[in-house]
């Protein structure tokens, strides 16, 4: 099977740690045996001027699968969208009333699907491939959060380099490790139950710059990456 | 303390990786230190025509405990059915209906108790042994758990050699890892919270047979166990 | 950032595994990269004179985090109850009504706030540090259980070495391992999402006591420690 799965995280985090905004949308083509990206493509956004609502990530990440299934003609796309895995094409004002949803949830969907239902039956008109709202269940979704903790991870050292900061504290996804080493970033599950899952990409990092990594103390099972130029 | 416990697990999949019915059902005998089975009996179903709504495991379950405890006498017995550690044999209507469970559960527990709690009355006046409906909590379970995936594990073996199959799909147990080596096949638990869990059993692998372990990319936690032979 | 937390943890468990009442409550202060304390204050309770209410373990904690920040001036105290990290010098009832826990909880909170919310607003007006209920969510809680249970190990052993007790059960905190060598007690998360999150304190351990750590077979992701004198 031939997955396309898109996922948006990697936060930048004040000094008291409290998030201002997301970094990186990742889609990702992942197949057997289902534990890395063959392909993926990465939209960066502006953590200091971010629609916190989620309402953008959505419709960046459906995009961006949009885009990398175009080209690799996957079985089935899958957005980090919890509904059960229903498809999206089909996500009108009664389907989404029956979800098992909060009332909240049924509200931003009822509204959120006004843009991401016609893209979904477009595309799916064009090339029958499905976008399913699978979420937490699928491991493509969670191999494309990987990779947006290392792209964040990435970003984080290019804005130093370019002297753009001289310091940021990014959040990193739930539960993932962050190495540096031999000119790559390598993001990884922290959770031995889903087994290896990772991510790897390349990065030249001057040795003036340094950086930790460590648990955020407010968030439990969640990493923070540090990172600062020293001049 | 010495604990019989019974589960049901392992699945044969199809090509889109849905469950097509379950394979083995396994009873345990375990002691301290509680992390494999001293003994442990397997009784396997046929899952190309297999009572889905689970009605069919529990009783299979019930049974084979029975059968171990009856010659192991076991201090208790462990069923994999959470409904907070009571004792099955007095599962009338009026104590499932004060059950804090959902109304669903509670019909299907008042039609399955007809048949088992007659079982678990029957063998407490025997023996004096209690059968509790303990689930998610007795490590004893999840024991039995492993072994009902190292069983599926050597039934898809045992088909591919056979002859009857020559590619078999099965979903694995929650969270848990395979391996076949020198002649055993070991399963353990891929959770370090839960301790190092894990059992063994005795296997011959003839050479043209090949096997791959990876996630199930539908449902995360959950592994796959793939085999075929090479002709 | 620094924090100071408490937590009450370790359980004397009778020899069919139920608990008696708890052993120790620790207060840690916790410094970047917040994986262990740099410093604690523990009270050692009567397991066999136990309020299994809680009611008394939150207040010890609350009086102890209190103790440790007044020497050690962190930004901000963390208590293991999780309400969603309101500040508890802000918990009267109307507050306390609108929290999304249980109505039991409610009764409980607002039982208990009659005497932790004079405790927390005098703490604040005398030093600016707010108390935060912020519970599961927060790391430093999860190293003062760690240490509650690292004490309780500790405990044990004294018992057995005044001649006390010639044989304990204790039941260790969630999800975490003990280890006893070279001098030392260590205890360790076996949640690898957490990061390397870790205790260590000094004992003498004679060489007739012996000891055995092993899961507790009616609570899955909870382990024993098990200790006794052999003469």
């Amino acid at each position: 099977m031939r997955i396309v799965a898109a996922d948006t995280g990697g936060a930048v985090l004040d000094e008291s740690l409290q998030p201002i905004g997301l970094i990186s949308t990742v889609a990702v083509l992942v197949e057997k045996p289902y534990n890395t990206a063959k392909e993926f493509l990465v939209k960066f956004s502006d953590p200091y001027n971010y629609d916190l609502s989620g309402r953008q990530a959505i419709l960046d990440e459906i995009n961006l699968a949009i885009e990398l299934a175009k080209r690799t003609k996957p079985d089935v796309v899958h957005l980090d969208s919890t509904l059960g895995g229903i498809e999206v094409r089909k996500l009108d004002e009664p389907t989404i009333e029956a979800l098992s949803i909060s009332d909240k949830g049924k509200e931003v969907w009822k509204d959120l699907s006004k843009d991401v239902q016609p893209l979904a039956k477009k595309f799916w008109e064009e090339t029958g491939i499905e976008i399913l709202a699978i979420g937490k269940s699928s491991v493509p979704v969670r191999i494309a959060e990987i990779y947006s903790g290392i792209f964040s991870v990435k970003w984080a050292i290019e804005e130093v380099k370019k002297g753009h900061k001289d310091h940021l504290i990014i959040g990193l996804p739930r539960y993932m490790g962050v190495e540096i080493r031999d000119g790559k970033i390598t993001g990884r599950t922290l959770d031995p139950r889903e087994g290896n899952l990772y991510g790897e990409i390349s990065i030249e990092v001057p040795n003036n710059i340094k950086w930790e990594v460590y648990p955020n103390p407010l968030v439990r099972r969640f990493h923070i990456f540090e990172i600062w130029g020293e001049y």
